[in-house]
C-alpha cells in the first residue's frame, strides 16, 4: 500500500485527492494548502485525510511514499527536490518545472536514490491519444511527415505564464509520445497585445530529422474553440478532433502516390483516396488511468512512460520557445 | 470598347475568356495558346474569336489594348513586359512574376508609359472578402490582432513552384487587402517530403508592426480539406469559413475586457462573449465582378487596388518565404 | 422556510436533493428510497438530512411542507394523491402520471386545497428554451408556421415505458411552453422491433388551429444523436441544436414573400434570405434555476406556469398518442 | 445506333441533351420546346441538332428510335401515350405522371409492343446510392428496421404541385430501390400557410411488413438545408448525408444486443457500440451513368430496374399520400 500526501487543492488537487483516495493500492494519508478555506472543502470532502497548513508535514514525513505536487509551476522544483531528499517518490503536474537546470537537477537526484519521478501529462492517458499510439505503434500511419496541432480558445489569460507555457505542455507531451523524443530544433513566434510581457497567441515549430516537423497555433485569442491535431504519414493520415465527441479520432487511408520518371519532371505525384474510418475511443477517465498505471510502475519498479526524463523534454522544448521568441523566432538547437 | 487578347487558354483561360467575352465595354478579339489542342477548343468555343499560335500576334498587334496573360507563372515577365512596351494595358495572373526585380521591371514600364496592370488575385471580388472589406472598414473589428490562415488540402503537386507560391498567393493579397501593405517581415517553415525541391506543406508567419502578426498554413498533404480564416480583433473576431457555404462569414462580438490594477498581476484579462451574427454574402462569381471593376478602370483612367504595386507587393513577400526557408526560418525583413 | 421531503434517489434524485439542499428558502428535511443501497448513499451525501424506508415518512409527516416525487411514472399518482390529501405542495418528475384519469385527480384535489403541483419540465428551465420564448414573445418570428423537433440517439431502452413516454415529455412541454397549450389533434407511428409491446422509434404529429403543426421524430436506435428543433415562422425561422455548445439557437432572417397575383398561378411565393444570428446562451443549471423559481411561487402563491394542468396537457397527449398508435395512427382529437 | 427526340427544353433538358449527346451509342436527332426563346438556345448549343416547334414531329416521327421527355408533369401522360402507340421506347422525368391510371395506361401499352419506358430517377445513379445499395445487399446492414429521410430546405414553391409531389420522388424512388418494393400503406400529414391548396411542408410515413417502416420530411419553409437520410439496420446503421462532400455515407458497426430473460422485464436491450467507417463514393455524374445504363438496356433487350413499373409504384405512393392528406392522415392501403 502507497502512502500518498498531496501538495496543492486548488483546481486540479481535488481530482487528483479523488482518484488517488480511489486507488486499491493507494492511501490518502495527507493533504496541505497554503489556504485556509482550500483546507476546509479538503476536510470536508476527504474526512478520513489528514489537512496540513504546513508542506513540510508532507515532504519530510517518515510515513509518506509519494509526494503529489498540483501547486503553480515556480514551486515545483523546491516541493519536489524536497520529497525526493526525503526518499520519497514524485508526481508533480505538468510543466515539471520553470527551467531545464530544475529539471536535470531533478532527474539526477531521482536517479542517484533510485526514486521515480512522474509528470502529470493527462492527455497521454486519454483514449484519444491511446487510439493513435496504436494506430501509429502497428504501422498503420507508415512513416510520419507531420504533426500539427491548434489548441485556441477564448481563454483565460495565466498571470505567470505566457500561452505556450499554459497549453503546449499537453501538445509537446503527445507530440513527443507519438512521434518521438529526438526533437533537434524549436522556432517560435508570437504576441503579446495587453503588455503583460507574456504573449498571449504563438506559433511554435518543431524540427525532427527525416523531414519531419510538428507545428503548434497555440492562442487565447480565438472567437472559436479548436482543439485539433493532424497526423499526416507515408501510408495513412489521421485528424483527431477532441471536440467531436463521436468522432474523435479518424483515419484517412490518403497519401501520395510519387513514382520518379524521365524528362522535365523528374518525380510525379499523384493523391490517393481511400476510405475512412474512426475507430472507438475509449471514454474512460484519463486521470484515474494514469493513477492506476503509477501505482503499478511504483510496485513493479518500473519507469513510466511520462517519468523525470520526458518532463524534462517538455521543460527544454518550452523553454527553447523563450529564447526563440527573445530572438526573433531564430531557430533553438536542443 | 477595350479590345482583348488572351494569352494562355489552359486551366484559367477559359473562365477568362467567357467572362471578358461576356463584358458590353470589351471585345475578346484574340486568343493565343501553346498547344493546337487548346487553340481547337478556344476556337470552337469562341467561334468568333481568332486563334493564333504566336502569342506575338498578341503582344505586338495594333488593334489590341489589354494583354490577359494566363500562362504558367515564369512566363508572364516576359509577354507582360513586351505587352507593356508595345503599349498595351496588362491582365496578369497570380503570382504577378517569378521575382520581384521581375515585378519591379513591370510597374516601372508601366508607371512610365502611363498603363495599367492589374494582377488576378480573383479572391478579393468574392462576396467574402468583400463582406469582410466593409466589416474592416465600418470598425467592427477595432485594432487587429492577427491574421491566421488555414489552406490545406490533398492537393495536386505542381511542378514548377512549391506550395507557398502555389497558395498563398491568395491568403496574401487577401492579408494585404484586408489588414494592410504594410508587413514588415517574413519567417516560414517547411518540409520537402518527396526530394522535389520544392516544399509540399509550409508555414509562414507575416510581421507588422503595433504586435499585429500574420500566419499562414499551407498544406498539399492534409488528409482534410480546410480553408479557414481567423481574424482577431480589439473589439470584435471574425471567422471566414469558405467551406460553409451557407455561413461563410461569422461575425463574434467576443474579445477581452483588460484592466490595469495595483498589486501582483498588474493587468487582469477577462473574456467577454457577446452575440454572432453570419451577415448574407453575396454568391455571384468573382471574375466577373472583377473583369467589371478593370474595365471601369480603364474607362475611367483610375488604378485598380490590385493593381503592379499589389502585385509586387505578393511576390516580395514570396520571394521573402524562399529566403527564409533556405536560412532555417529566418526572418527576412521587407 | 420550506422543508421539503424527497421521494426517490435513483438517477434524478441526487440532483434534486443538491439543489433543494442549496437553497436558501428550502431545507432537504428527509429522503426515501426503496433501497438501502441508494438510502446508504444518501446519508453519505447528506448527513445532516434524514433518510427513512418507508415513503409514508415523508406523504405524512407533519413538518414537511413540500412532497417531492422522483420514483418510477407508474408510483407518480399514489404518492402525490398522498401528498396532496396531507396538505403538502408537490415537485413531480415528468410525466406527471401514467395516465390521463390520474392527472385529472391530482388537479382537481389540488385545486380544492389550494395547493401547488408543479411538474418538473427541467428543459423548461434551460437557457436554450428561455432564450427562444423571448424570442418568440418579442414577436421576432412572426405567426409560428410549424416546430420540427428530432431526438434520437442511441438509447437505453426503458422497461416499462415506449420511446415516446421516455424523451416526447421533454418536447411537448417545450412545444406546450414556446408554441401555445391548444393542441387539438394527435397522429402517432412507430415500431416496437423487438416484440417488447413498446414502440422504440416514433413520429408524433400534433396539430393547432391555423395551419399550424408540430412533429416529433423520436427513436433509441438512431447510430447518430441529433437533437434539433426548427421552428419556422411568417417572419423569422430558428434552429436549436442542443449539441452545438457555442451556437445553440440560431435565428434566420428568412422566410417567404408571398404575392398575389393576376393569371394562372395565384400566389407567388419568393424566398427572402437575410442575416442570422446566434444570441449569448446562458449556460446556468435549468434545475437550480427551477428550484429557484418555484420556491419563489410558493413563497409568494403564485402558480408556476409548469403546473399541474401543464403537466396535465403533456399526459394527454401522450396518452392521445398510445391511442393513435393502437389505431395505426389514426388522429386523436384533444 | 440509337436515335433520340428530346420533349422540353427547360431547365433538366440541357443536360439530358448534353448527355444523350455525348454517348457513344446515341444520337441526339431532334429537340422540341413550346418556347421560341428555348428553342433558339438549343439549337446555338447544338449546331447538329434539329430543333422544332411541334413534339408530334418527335412522337410521330418515322427517324426516332426514343423519345425523352423533360416537360411539365401534367403533360407526361400524353407525350408518352404518343410516343408509345409509335412505337417508340420512352425516357420520361419523374414522377412518370400524374396519377396512378395514367402510369397503368402507359405501362400496359409498353409491355403489349414490346417497349421499354425508363423513369428518370436520377438519384438512384448517384455513387451514395449505388454504394448504400452495395452495403445493403452484401447484407452489412441486416434486416432493415427503418428508412428516416429529411429534404428541407428554403425552397422554390412549385405552381402545379405540392411539396411531397416536387420533393419526394427523389426519396420513394430510393426507398423503393434500397428497401424495397412492397410498401402497403401510406400516411401523410402536411400545412398549406399560403393558400394555395398545395402544401408547402408535409410528414409522409410508409409502412412495409415486419416492422419496417420509412419516413419523410419534405419542406420548403426550411431555414436550413438538410439532406440526410438514416437507415437502420439489426446488424449495422447507415447515414448519407447529400450535403457532406467528404463523408457523403457513414457505416457506423453499432446496434442493439436483444436478449430475454426470466422474470420481470422479458427483453433486454443493450446498445453495441462500434468502428464507423466511411467508404469512398464515387463522384461521377448520375445523369451520365444513366444514360449509359439506358442505353446498354435497349442495346441488350433488358427492362432497366428503374423502368415504368417502378415508376408507376412511386406515382402510387404520390398518389396515396394526396388520398391521405385529403382524410386527416389516414392510412391508405396501397
Amino acid at each position: 500500500m502507497i502512502r500518498a500526501g498531496l501538495i496543492g487543492y486548488g483546481y486540479w488537487g481535488p481530482n487528483l485527492a479523488r482518484n488517488l483516495n480511489a486507488h486499491e493500492d493507494c492511501v490518502l494519508a495527507r493533504v496541505n494548502d497554503m489556504s485556509e478555506k482550500r483546507r476546509k472543502l479538503a476536510a470536508q470532502t476527504f474526512p478520513a485525510v489528514e489537512v496540513v497548513a504546513d508542506a513540510a508535514a508532507i515532504t519530510q514525513a517518515t510515513d509518506i511514499d509519494l509526494v503529489v505536487i498540483a501547486t503553480p509551476v515556480f514551486t515545483h522544483h523546491d516541493f519536489a527536490k524536497a520529497a525526493l531528499l526525503n526518499g520519497k517518490h514524485v508526481w508533480v503536474e505538468k510543466p515539471m518545472t520553470s527551467n531545464l537546470d530544475q529539471a536535470k537537477e531533478l532527474v539526477d537526484i531521482a536517479a542517484e536514490r533510485g526514486l521515480t519521478i512522474m509528470v502529470d501529462h493527462t492527455f497521454l492517458f486519454t483514449g484519444a491519444v491511446e487510439t493513435m499510439r496504436e494506430v501509429i505503434d502497428n504501422g498503420e500511419l507508415g512513416d510520419p511527415y507531420y504533426f500539427d496541432s491548434v489548441r485556441i480558445n477564448l481563454g483565460i489569460f495565466q498571470h505567470d505564464i505566457n500561452v505556450i507555457w499554459d497549453l503546449a505542455p499537453h501538445d509537446f507531451s503527445i507530440m513527443d509520445h507519438l512521434i518521438g523524443p529526438n526533437a533537434r530544433g524549436v522556432s517560435a513566434h508570437g504576441c503579446d497585445h495587453f503588455g503583460t510581457g507574456l504573449v498571449d497567441m504563438a506559433y511554435v515549430s518543431v524540427f525532427y530529422d527525416n523531414n519531419l516537423m510538428a507545428h503548434f497555433h497555440l492562442n487565447w485569442l480565438s472567437p472559436v474553440k479548436i482543439r485539433r491535431t493532424i497526423i499526416g504519414g507515408s501510408k495513412r493520415m489521421l485528424v483527431w478532433d477532441d471536440l467531436n465527441m463521436d468522432e474523435r479520432v479518424k483515419i484517412y487511408d490518403k497519401g501520395m502516390e510519387v513514382t520518379t520518371q524521365e524528362g522535365m519532371y523528374r518525380v510525379l505525384a499523384t493523391p490517393r483516396i481511400g476510405e475512412m474510418r474512426a475507430p472507438i475511443v475509449p471514454n474512460t477517465e484519463a486521470l484515474s488511468a494514469e493513477v492506476d498505471y503509477f501505482m503499478r510502475c511504483l510496485n513493479e519498479g518500473k519507469q513510466p512512460f511520462n517519468d523525470g526524463q520526458a518532463g524534462l523534454r517538455i521543460v527544454s522544448l518550452l523553454e527553447a520557445t523563450d529564447h526563440s521568441l527573445k530572438h526573433g523566432g531564430k531557430q533553438i538547437t536542443l
